[in-house]
């Protein structure tokens, strides 16, 4: 019997079935993980750069969850599973609330323990809600200018998903130094190639020599995996994965919340996914992709990013320049005024500012009142 | 009969009254005006200078009261009375109360109308509350760091305060063109002189003539008067004085508070006390004198009268510098941060942030938002 769609109006059960049935499912698991402080003092522990808006008008997660939505020719996005710390829950729904999205799950770390246990989670929650679904597992804190093109990628890693865990390649736009590199090997599919080798963060010399052979790309931290797979895989940190599979029996859950058992998941190895699994499966994949992805790690990659005006700046919020040029000044319930400066970052919260040149974004820790 | 102290512990209200009566008495009047924008974001209209600690702990109005106060030789500083804004009314009984000021009088002016008119109200409230009491007209925002020189000044005017209106004309330390400059004339008396002009506030040149010349103070607008002759001394500007006379008089009282009649006295010509009186009049004197005397009219001023730390920078509140040098950080409830700055002034509120080079001090009101 083949699909078609329902009459328009009804509830035609069998039918919406069959036409689902066509489609590759896919659950988008959005990791909110991280409380970075390369932006502070806009990021900060309670409220994460996930949470802020920082290219677009939605803050990160809701872009995130939005990119991942609908349906695209043959793939199917699910309602999201969202991974988050357990004390972001009510940002978490109201953000996502604020943007009509609904969560299949909501899975509430009570402490990080890194990618690979939140990987393991991501398979085993999504096998449990539905075992004929993918798991397209993404930070929830990048931008991406061109989603539609992440989504082909995603279209075209579905052909080989089956039997690879498929890793995201970025297309390199500089010889960065701040993110792993894949090096890619033969073709398996269009757009689609095995993994010849995971790299650690390069010097700068490496990372040129990487773009001047080729076949390289950055490692975004963006996976493709069926569940079961993922879970086979993990047979080299499989008491990470039993840890999360405990915390997940042992947790309580309240609707859609899966609050994860404290003390089982504390017990959990702390891993990123890419040390547990990929540098060591044989069955990885890279589908290289140039889709305007970026991390925003610091206050000078954001001002690259950024609309400018005709001196250069990059304003958001509310703000009063006079004689300055190529700042990047950001006033978060706070009015910013500078006169005669140039190439600054001025970021005031209500609570913090910070000032600087743009060229000591990388320097922001040391200055985080409360840290050593 | 001799004036004796009362016996410790006894109410001896006619030793008190003879005591007091071997004194000079004195209405400490401190005009609480303005609502300057020179050292916005700080200073705003709800808040302005006065009610903010710019040297000392306390703000600039209890500083200026608590150095108008207690007996000193012949002279005795009497509770003050204060006029002030409408809208800062409970300010000035919050911050004077925390510092146990009392007041003899708190004047409310429903709108500003210049110092001609707060003389004439000063005038004819402390003749009111004691016929026989001097007054000594000061502003509420200015620093004066040596204020026993400054009250010495007071005593040695006294000798000559019941046929003069004298105003204290302060050492300058430069070739400033932002004051009014006084000539001083004979000696009338130790340490007080006749005045032969007042000048204007005049461009670099004419200042430094007035240095080399000698014999010239700055106007830092501090009267001392007997109440009777002020008022006399108004003939050339009768109007404002019987302005003043008809707010007060249909104005509002409750306990020590008196509430301007806002039909009266928004009818009162606005002018300068300098204008209406002291450039008219005939029985002005000079007492100069060096007492550390500061208005603090920008935020390069105040970092140049303060404390600053081994890299030069003035620091206040809550901040965090890294490799900076030269700056005033100031975070009022705010922290701040800077990293590689020099020469800068980063003032942080909860409402606004101002960053600009010490050098550019001058332009603040250009980007107050809200301004034109």
């Amino acid at each position: 019997m083949q699909a078609c769609p329902p009459a328009l109006g009804t509830s035609h059960g069998t039918a919406i079935w069959e036409q689902r049935l066509a489609k590759t499912r896919i659950f988008p698991v959005i990791m909110s993980g991280g409380s970075g402080t390369r932006i502070w003092p806009l990021s900060t522990q309670d409220r994460p750069k996930q949470f802020h808006a920082l290219g677009a008008g939605r803050s990160m997660i809701e872009e995130t969850a939005l990119r991942f939505s609908g349906t695209h020719g043959d793939i199917e996005f699910l309602d999201p599973i969202v991974i988050a710390g357990q004390s972001h829950r009510d940002l978490v729904l109201e953000l996502l609330g604020n943007s009509g999205v609904k969560l299949s799950a909501l899975v509430l770390e009570p402490e990080g323990r890194n990618t690979a246990a939140t990987a393991a989670l991501a398979a085993l929650v999504a096998q449990e809600l539905d075992p004929g679904a993918l798991v397209l597992l993404a930070p929830a804190d990048h931008l991406v200018s061109r989603p539609k093109d992440l989504v082909a990628a995603v279209s075209a890693a579905a052909r080989v998903v089956s039997d690879r865990i498929v890793v995201f390649g970025i297309t390199p736009s500089g010889p960065e130094t701040s993110y792993g590199y894949i090096h890619q090997g033969e073709r398996l599919s269009d757009g689609v190639h095995t993994v010849t080798a995971f790299k650690e963060k390069p010097d700068a010399a490496l990372a040129q020599s990487y773009l001047d052979e080729g076949g390289y790309s950055w490692n975004a931290g963006i996976f493709f995996f069926r569940p079961s797979l993922m879970l086979e895989e993990f047979e080299h940190a499989a008491d990470i994965r039993e840890g999360a599979r405990a915390a997940l029996a042992r947790g309580r859950r309240e609707g859609v919340e899966i609050h994860l058992d404290p003390a089982t998941f504390a017990k959990v190895r702390s891993l990123p996914v890419d040390i547990a699994v990929m540098e060591k499966t044989r069955r990885a994949a890279v589908a290289p992709c140039d889709v305007g992805w970026a991390d925003v790690g610091s206050w000078s990659e954001l001002w690259r990013l950024s609309d400018k005006d005709a001196g250069g700046n990059a304003v958001s919020g509310s703000a009063t320049l006079l004689d300055s040029a190529n700042n990047l000044v950001r006033g978060e319930g706070v009015h910013v005024s500078a006169i005669g400066v140039s190439d600054l970052v001025i970021v005031a919260t209500r609570d913090a500012v910070l000032v600087m040149p743009r060229s000591r974004a990388q320097d922001v820790k040391k200055v985080i009142p409360g840290q050593s």
